[in-house]
């Protein structure tokens, strides 16, 4: 039995608690966050330990491995800290919104051999491990163009937003990791256009709302990602990859298969699923499942720190290209 | 917190045991079955308290309610038991295969007010809740014709068909409580045919394998049903109701939404969910909940040991159809 | 080139006219109806002769075959004038509503060998014809179960009903050939419920507008048909048919692909085609290809008089069943 | 009635001529080709007079319109010589390959006030006329992003593509019209990534087989157009835009809604229509019918030759972007 810590109370640490609780090859010894009424209310539900210093956790010789699920700005130091300890971890994307912070962060982690994992919760997606199965077993050859969606089905409040580091690193990060998943080889050119089409006064805070992303790898495979931070009809997330030999799709997830035919319409169904605590439920679950599968077996973490660095350089040089024009060259000598 | 035991340590009973472990409201108290290696191992996983014999856990005053998920011909003595003990009780279907034990257990159950709610596990299914709930708003309005394929993967073994009943008082039963559920009036004549178009030796045991039902309620609603013990595409699982307004239409379920277009075909999704453990395991969940909160908020519960007989009575009404060549009137006076 | 004179200047006879006009491999002689205003538009509009006598046309030398598109009543006898004149003949169904009338037609065009093909132009639709082609290609096997979905968008009025024959030999007699034509093997058992859930005034004329029916072939395959008069959300045309290796399923027409997901619904399509006229134009065209390119290469005409008559002893079957609440065995002998 | 001739007997003129010989309110003149075969051939089989000179049929009185259909480089030569006549012209795709003999020509018609409509058929495709009136009805709002997919089912041949243009210029440009129809607004930048992923000998000809393009326009609306040359499961065409209330999906044609589940797959649909001449069948006959629309009614032609001009432009901007590896302005003082 795995004996994990999860640091955080908040909405992701919530998730990730209750799955550990409920794992039968893993034990929740406790939950910790210098939040007192979140974390006391977290641990009596699930039957664990409270503690409130997150970093004094680390030191405990009862602990693993740690779920890092606390705010973004905390990541570096419990991370570090974490692997200096020899915990494994689970951490939370993004690494950090600072490109050199997660740099020489990633590089810390790699020189001393640390087993991290960056939760890109998308990877672990029913569909998505359908849809890279099916790309490994050859289904459609080459892969040639990916095309993936991704819209909000509402813009978050305004103080998230400001310490958000914008749309690319906080929303579109996500796409670019799955955009490296499915390409199968590096990105090395980037173009974009950004523009605020929902709500005009993000220009106050230097941000966007709607975004359009080209990248190139070195063979010319391409991928296109479109981001919006609002889409009335609910949470759109579909990936399209098309190859030599055919085209994979997935779609939207709805509560029921329910359709509905009535005089005004025909195929009404029901509503997508909300958002990404519904749509992803699964994909957090089998995240920490193949978190505790590695470090059960010896086997290797499937995300890695350096995937959470690529994830922001790509989204830093879009950023780059929305602002001169250019597509921008990547740099994966970081 | 509500204390339930559970009867039996087999498939279905498994899920049961699994489902009240997990249930915030509820805590499982034991798993009961003479099968000492089974129940040995579930009590053991589940973390609950063992038994051997049923019917001596019925008197226990920290057991509150029953599960009971027991072979089908034990289902009366326990019910009737647990009921004379006070205890609410979730059965399993069928009451039992003979409509009279089942109609004389059905008054017993009456008589005393006992708390008896049938698993008739389809009416918890989220396509079947989210179908009735949208029938009660009204959205297609007058109820007028239902149609239910309901098909089986494969030819369940000899033996179990042996002693199933047959196709209608076994298999079809589901729909026949689905049909009730959705006219939302009784039905009063039933007419059908029956065949053996997947394995013509079920002669041998009077059984067949591929049936058509017809349903008809005194105002003059009408229901299709149509049964198979085969689909080499999968567990086939469709209803549709058509009404004065329109029609809703549910359909089956996948594993992911992964779609191939290829040289050969385009749209090619993934094969339908395997059988009834993976395509209602929400409605097992859901069930036992409305189990648990009807018992905790003394509401009604939703389901009643009439239901379970008077599903019967209609497979048998249908089994008479098959035999005679003529429409059967039902007997609502049971 | 074929000469061909169309008989009816009404609904279903222009369609006939303008296919003919517009066919490479044909050529529109003339229209005939007593109905002058009609057919004095008609033929202006085609470029043809117009005609006022249908029975006069039938002797002339300069035409070939005859498409029969008028009142019901007048088939058989334009019908058996056509072949005593040795025309070919594509006569619009139902030959007549009186079985025994139909009968002795069917058997006078039998002993003269006559060319007579009945237009029952859903078999000539490019879903039936891909559904028929992928049965004799063997992609499902030997035939199970057929399910037929058959509703009008709307009532038809009231005098029209009057003169119909009734639901079951004036619309369900369409899928009773749609049966025959997909079962493969003649039905030799009905049963039948018919309701009046749309207007219960029906009954003043001994109608219904509800109705359900079930099948079966001597070796015990199975059709169910269900009907309805009225289907708000428009004309619902779908076959299901369910063999040992699978399933094969078509759908229902829109003018567009157009899919619209708003903040209400996601998936609302576009309404169904409105009806037949617009549902089954290809079918009518390829109605008429067929008959031309079988006459001109002297290939079997692909719908025979028999094939009327057999429809409408089914109806008249069903019809029994409905009063009688027994299934009735179908008669072959005819 | 208007009287039409039609230049050019090759693959798409055949289309143009079969539509006008079948359109009820015009007459086809003649056809004209110096390709004697073809056009002898055409003229028999539509029953219209043959001419082998295009542009001494410019000079006929009896002539009141001509619809274009010849080989790209004669396009300005016979359109200029038609609009000195006073004729209407339906003129084919696109005006020229070189964007400034392209500008001085739609300046030339400009001044002279011609009547010239360009061969964009996808805008008369019913899906695009349906989205068109779902955008103009408001239905999602003011568009946000839109995104066109547009795959051939195969590499044209080596001889057809080095005449082309390029991919941009022949293929995209299609698309962009399609953008500039949709955005409701001018793009003023673009950027794009070209691959040479389907055959890699297209370097020899400077040319590519897979492309990404990005559009932006003013007001910060976002167009994503993804080309390529082959698309093994057929003619991929789809559009989709998403606007402030919603979003609008186009989907592709198949010959039929067959659809077949097997224990190999489930849902598996015909293979997608062929290609252009199946899928934009009643775009052609669409485009016909507006062209001739207008002119009898007076009303103005629905594409104009500068929607040809700017469609061209756009696709030299992205050519541009391609090599520069920089987003370009786009320049609407052509």
């Amino acid at each position: 039995m795995l004996r994990i810590a999860v640091l955080g109370a908040g909405r992701i640490a919530k998730i990730h608690a209750a799955n550990v609780a409920a794992h039968p090859n893993a034990t929740l010894v406790l939950v910790a966050d210098p939040w007192r009424e979140g974390v006391d209310a977290l641990s009596t539900q699930l039957g664990c330990e409270a503690a409130y210093d997150c970093a004094a956790v680390l030191t405990r010789k009862d602990i693993d491995a740690v779920v890092i699920g606390t705010p973004t700005d905390t990541h570096i130091d419990l991370l570090l800290a974490a692997v200096a300890e020899g915990k494994a971890v689970l951490c939370e994307k993004p690494i950090d919104l600072d490109i050199a912070k997660a740099r020489s962060a990633a590089q810390a982690v790699e020189r001393q051999g640390g087993k991290v994992m960056l939760g890109f919760n998308r990877r672990f997606d029913p569909d998505m491990l359908r849809l890279r199965q099916a790309l490994d077993a050859g289904q459609i050859g080459a892969v040639r163009q990916v095309i993936i969606t991704s819209r909000d089905p509402g813009l978050a409040p305004r103080d998230y937003l400001e310490h958000s580091g914008g749309i690319l690193r906080d929303m579109t990060i996500h796409d670019f990791d799955t955009a490296r998943h499915l390409l199968g080889e590096e990105p090395v050119e980037v173009s974009a256009f950004a523009s605020r089409l929902v709500d005009p006064s993000l220009e106050q805070i230097d941000d966007y709302d709607s975004v359009m992303v080209l990248l190139r790898t070195a063979s010319g495979k391409q991928c296109h990602i479109n981001c919006c931070r609002q889409a009335v009809y609910g949470y759109d997330q579909r990936v399209e990859v098309s190859g030599a030999n055919g085209v994979l799709l997935t779609d939207n997830h709805r509560p029921s298969t329910l359709r509905h035919w009535s005089a005004e319409h025909t195929e009404a169904l029901e509503p997508l699923q909300h958002f990404f605590l519904e749509r992803y439920a699964d994909a957090y679950r089998n995240e920490l499942t193949q978190f505790i599968d590695a470090l059960n077996s010896g086997r290797a973490l499937p995300t890695s720190v350096r995937d959470g660095l690529y994830a922001l350089h790509l989204a830093d040089c879009a950023l780059e290209s929305v602002k001169t024009g250019r597509s921008v060259a990547v740099n994966y000598g970081l």
